[in-house]
């Protein structure tokens, strides 16, 4: 490789791999282009800048970039879109200002990210209609509660950013409603952990539209005023639509990178894709799923972050693997912490070869006698022959965290009896003797016995 | 084995071993021997109740005898204390109002658990002057301060109970003083977390004289008015000696059962001691460490718990180990959680022959912009040649049960780069994108490569 390390997206990966190439190598030429204007921010902090929690939208943001330029040595260009790889020429096409020059690259990071998906609903470009993947859609959302002063919100999916957008938007006075296609939200946390959180958002005054399809969105002036249902309509004077996110994948297909199987970019266990000296890492990339041994799609901060450090420190001169995933992740919904690791679903376990065997059980965070105690809902799931643990879901006021001696015993193959036998801390103000996530191995460890 | 299986001690690792026998084979006939009242109470609750967060002391009790007896069949006698053994006739001696029965066992389970430890102290006996082991201890301290009304306390040792009773202390309105002959409180937790304990400590009013020796106690008509050291006095009203426990052993050892290097009785994986169909299990007997492979003396209850489970499986008729224990524990010291697990002490690594590489660090328990986030202190320590991780320990005002990942990860002997790869659960209300821990592995890691 000669040639300077060209980095195509400045968030998480883009970013994490150009800070540690620096490091690790203080020589080499580091150049990363951004099409927008902001770089290494929390997206995942963004529904707590709408909630009121977070003062100023810059606070999201983690380095800026003058600190990436002065103090890391990183030739940063906000509002520079990559918009063709040239990879037998070795380089980019680079377009600002309306002007478009060629970089060469002795290696090239693609890390483009992914973007909400957006349904092929009728009125999306109707005022007060929003997705939330930016932090200019962010800024526009808060905007929009403050100036616009609606009553009422319809949030499209009950994902992650259904969920805390409804807790954003409940606090701040909106009467919102979550409309979610399939029987269950957080559908990746299992039907244990999804009815513990579905009770809690009536609880907080939520309305929940389960097995709802959303047909669009209608208005009147240009701003919406209702969501249509296949025979129904609910008012709504704002509305998120929260579906999911798909990789942002034109620009390296274009070029000749391969996708897999997921449909995002496919890469080895050091991020490589197909293409001689060309990475991709983040939300654009597939990992492997650890407990699958199968490529993955996990648009998650910790994932990003750890495969472009990877990279970084790959392109630095020593080749380092990404890491794989477990897919764990933990969310907020008002009182509650949800959070869920490895294979939860039981048709995905199939897929993947296994025979999934899974317990739900209720146990308490404290002992009886101890004040504060709660209840922590844990499912736990392992295969029958091999008695692997595949992945679990905890959903509770307190304790949501456990979900990591999981993520733990899943990524290091443990068993359902070796989980059992984990010594873990107990003391009366944090714990039963039996932490609830022993309790749950105990009870999958009897039902495997049968 | 025939005849019943004889159990004494109705404390965590007894009462665990009767329940789980009979529920695994109800035919089987199972006595236990109690020599006091109170059976399978949570001694970790004590500091609380005379704290004031639990209000009876019946309420630590998890299984009252009645419900051992009618619930669980299980023939409980308390106030009976076996004095003797005799292994070649297979019988127990049996004390109860003052007669003596001999009791014919098939197998038998010594559980008589541990005791606290009485330094050679002078004034002892003076009233004010207390150990906290038992229940009646437990409610003596809390007499004592609600009648006799101290003002001031003089806590002896600074470990657990040392601790925890100068929360209570303070809280019931005492001026509390801790001496402790070492230079440090919370030994087993290391220097990092022992230190970031001593200034909460001193903040919240305790006075800490470390390295200071204690000649015992002085008083006037009977009770306590003051500590005696070895060259000057202090004041208290109140004297709580806690400088640890010591394994009952002496009736094991008077029948001929084996002690092991740490003074509990010596057990193989089962459980079993050195005489025929005789088990041990609690806070009496030795358990396997899970990270030096050596018998250790780790008098916590769920060590305890599990071994009893374990033995009553065994003698159920499915010979099931009791597990190791990687020695994990937390603490809370006012709004401090402190926890450990594995081996955190350098040179008690170096004992086990590995070689010791260790770094602390102050991590976040949540990114900087939202609110609530406090700082963890993590000390983390690796075998050098083997990058193994061999222990840690953390403390903060929030996420000490953050130990479980590294008790699970020190389990499954997962080295600091696959510890520094785990997939754990980020969301800003619950955690950095890195948690605290990852950030301790990264460092850690980067210490070994240098």
């Amino acid at each position: 490789m000669s040639g300077p390390f060209v980095i195509i997206g400045g968030d998480a990966a883009g970013m994490s791999a150009a800070s540690k190439a620096k490091r690790e190598n203080p020589e080499l030429d580091v150049r990363v282009f951004e099409k927008g204007e902001w770089v290494s921010y929390a997206a995942c902090g963004m529904p707590y800048y709408v909630k009121g929690d977070v003062d100023r939208l810059e606070d999201l943001v983690a380095v800026t970039p003058e600190e990436f330029r002065e103090q890391r040595n990183v030739d940063l260009r906000t509002n520079h879109e990559v918009v063709e790889i040239d990879p037998n020429g070795r380089t980019v096409t680079v377009e600002a200002d309306g002007e478009r020059f060629d970089q060469a690259y002795g290696s090239l990071l693609i890390g483009t990210g992914a973007r909400a998906i957006e349904p092929p609903f009728d009125g999306l470009d109707l005022d007060g209609v929003f997705t939330l993947r930016s932090m200019d859609e962010a800024d526009a959302i808060e905007d929009d509660v403050a100036t616009a002063d609606p009553s009422s919100a319809a949030i499209v999916g009950g994902g992650y950013v259904g969920v805390e957008m409804a807790e954003a938007l409940v606090e701040r006075g909106l009467d919102v409603s979550i409309f979610e296609m399939l029987p269950r939200t957080l559908q990746p946390f299992g039907e244990g952990a999804a009815r513990v959180v579905e009770d809690h958002l009536r609880e907080k005054g939520v309305e929940l539209h389960l097995e709802t399809a959303v047909r669009g969105f209608s208005g009147a002036n240009g701003r919406v005023e209702a969501v249509e249902l296949e025979d129904d309509a609910v008012s709504a004077d704002l509305a998120i639509v929260g579906v999911g996110v798909a990789p942002n994948v034109e620009l390296a297909e274009a070029a000749g990178v391969e996708l897999g199987p997921t449909g995002a970019i496919a890469t080895d266990e050091y991020g490589r894709t197909n293409l001689e000296d060309v990475y991709a890492a983040g939300d654009c990339a597939e990992v492997t799923n650890v407990v699958t041994g199968e490529p993955d799609h996990v648009p998650l901060a910790l994932t990003a972050n750890r495969a472009g450090r990877a990279v970084g420190t790959t392109v630095a001169g020593e080749a380092t693997p990404t890491g794989g995933t477990a897919g764990t992740a933990i969310v907020k919904a008002f009182d509650l912490g949800a959070a869920r690791t490895g294979v939860v679903d039981e048709e995905r376990a199939r897929n993947a070869g296994f025979d999934p065997v899974s317990v739900t059980i209720d146990a308490p965070t404290r002992p009886h006698y101890y004040p504060g105690a709660t209840e922590l809902t844990v499912t736990l799931v392992a295969d029958r022959k091999s008695e692997r643990v595949l992945g679990a879901s905890v959903v509770g006021r307190d304790g949501a965290k456990r979900i990591d001696t999981v993520a733990t015993a899943v990524d290091a193959e443990l068993t359902v009896s070796e989980l059992e036998k984990l010594d873990l801390a107990y003391a009366p103000p944090f714990s039963p003797v039996w932490d609830p996530i022993l309790t749950a191995a105990k009870v999958l460890s009897g039902k495997l016995d049968e």
